[in-house]
């Protein structure tokens, strides 16, 4: 099994977490996607020798994709943005020719890419519009399982992006997702309501009983096993985690207060949807730290991880379907 | 020291929780405002003798407050919502008239009370009105207390209703509520975003730009240390919860998954503001589990030692600031 790693922005955090995974003690072997260079000045700036540095970077086996400016790290450069889009663009097309088996991600900063003239909202929505997808975003931090029906969108746009047609296609995504890369044989999916307490009835808003109802209906009567809409605020209750392998959250904040609360370190981003698996550090580029040896990354060690496990899940759940049909 | 405690929908879990007080181990002395009839035969029907039942209603100290219909434990009726909004208003006003330090209430179903032709959307808005004050909703979890900016709103008004005067206002009320009950004497605040990443410099949303970070400006020249918009998100990790000895969420929402996750039995309601403290159960009516001897009494207890302590912290600051001034 191979994991393409990609180095996000060059004068973040990406290649501090990135060079930490020369000691991953998974299975999988790594290839990273970024500057060899780079990578080899930030191992000296983080405290090896020019030997070590070199060593580092061998183990990481870099697949070359050259900067376009020099990098200080701490200072963005939106001369880069390509740089950072064309690791995209190499494990995307890695996945495609079946040289990769799936994708971990580390930060890429939207304003410093979108600086560089280029519309870009995200890894998410790159990844879906390259493949022709609806991505879906997902987040796992143990067994608690969060897919957002909408993720970064402003507040006041959300309720109008709230549909049956997003909801069913969601929760399609997610059964499937939930099948084949975490071994659930048949997922029970809860659906948060919009509204505060689900809307009450119709007294706090009606989309409970216009839009997310009805796509729960539609859904049931497939066979699907799903419940809702259920007042968010008693949806995670630890007598109730139990009862669900996964919800579908309608907007950013009304769950990941509580996913980053649980598991600031080890939640993992994952896209559904992509032709191919993804996951992603669930944090931000973080520059102030960038080569300063006080960067974590037990996030990226996570991200790694669960790409592994999803991997290693999807190809036994094939080998069973294989022999079982 | 007394403390009112309503009964509530008398059809509800309220009678159950609130006999559960007689064995209420605080300092406080406690006046239950109910039906004193309705109490020992819900007392019977949880497995009292009559003798007993009798007892446990002389314990709680009830002033009679009658109701006006029979009552079946499970069984909502709406001819009795007047006699629900007569015991709220019997606590403000012993209250006003100093018989009483404190209330902690029982919950009350809304749509019972609408039905009866009353506008009523909730305790902390009832009060709120009949004492010309502008109620703050907060939730105390342990040491976690966040306020809402807004509560029982439907998402999509959300937005609109995030205004400077009502973000200053609430932090105001945040601040001295602080400072005389919970024996803050520097209170720290912190306000969260409305948009995903707090606007993420105006890509996701400009509330933050336009209304809150202002707000925050002019709170701060007037010396209170009140920081943000922060992101909502990240707000809540466990490694900042320290910094901060309040939160103001924007929505219902953004912060009760989190706070119910934590602590769905010990979480009090209270609401800032008003002339007098007020704590609540943070739970439904729960008709089904009236009379039936599982409806779990820990919320009722927790509002009422809540109460307790913040009378007293109240107390013992109007000495200490008495006797430094």
């Amino acid at each position: 099994m191979k994991i393409a790693v990609t180095t996000g922005d060059p004068a973040g955090v990406g290649p501090d977490i990135v060079l930490s995974l020369a000691r991953y003690r998974g299975d999988a072997e790594l290839c990273v996607l970024g500057d060899r260079e780079v990578l080899a000045q930030r191992a000296q700036q983080l405290g090896e020798d020019v030997a070590g540095a070199k060593r580092l970077v061998e183990r990481l086996n870099v697949m070359h994709i050259p900067v376009d400016a020099p990098v200080r790290a701490g200072a963005p450069d939106p001369r880069n943005a390509a740089h950072v889009l064309r690791q995209l663009d190499a494990a995307a097309d890695g996945c495609a020719r079946g040289e990769f088996d799936a994708v971990a991600t580390a930060p890429v900063a939207k304003d410093v890419v979108c600086a560089a003239g280029v519309q870009f909202v995200g890894h998410t929505d790159y990844f879906g519009e390259r493949c022709g997808a609806q991505a879906v975003m997902l987040f796992v931090a143990d067994d608690l399982r969060v897919a957002l029906l909408t993720a970064h969108l402003p507040l006041r746009e959300v309720a109008d992006a709230v549909s049956v047609e997003r909801t069913t296609t969601t929760a399609r995504t997610l059964d499937a997702a939930l099948r084949k890369f975490f071994g659930v044989a048949s997922p029970r999916i809860t659906v948060c309501g919009l509204n505060p307490h689900a809307g009450e009835n119709g007294a706090l808003g009606d989309e409970e009983r216009t839009v997310l109802a009805p796509a729960v209906a539609q859904l049931r009567e497939s066979g699907m096993d799903v419940r809702g809409p259920v007042p968010a605020d008693t949806a995670f209750i630890p007598a109730k985690l139990g009862d669900s392998d996964a919800y579908i959250g309608m907007y950013h904040d009304q769950v990941l207060p509580l996913i980053k609360h649980l598991a600031f370190d080890s939640a993992v981003n994952v896209t559904l949807g992509l032709p191919f698996v993804r996951t992603s550090v669930d944090h931000g580029t973080a520059f102030e730290l960038a080569g300063g040896g006080r960067a974590d990354s037990a996030n990226m060690h996570a991200a790694v991880g669960l790409a592994e496990s999803l991997v290693t899940t999807q190809l036994a759940t094939t080998v069973t379907a294989g022999r079982d049909d």
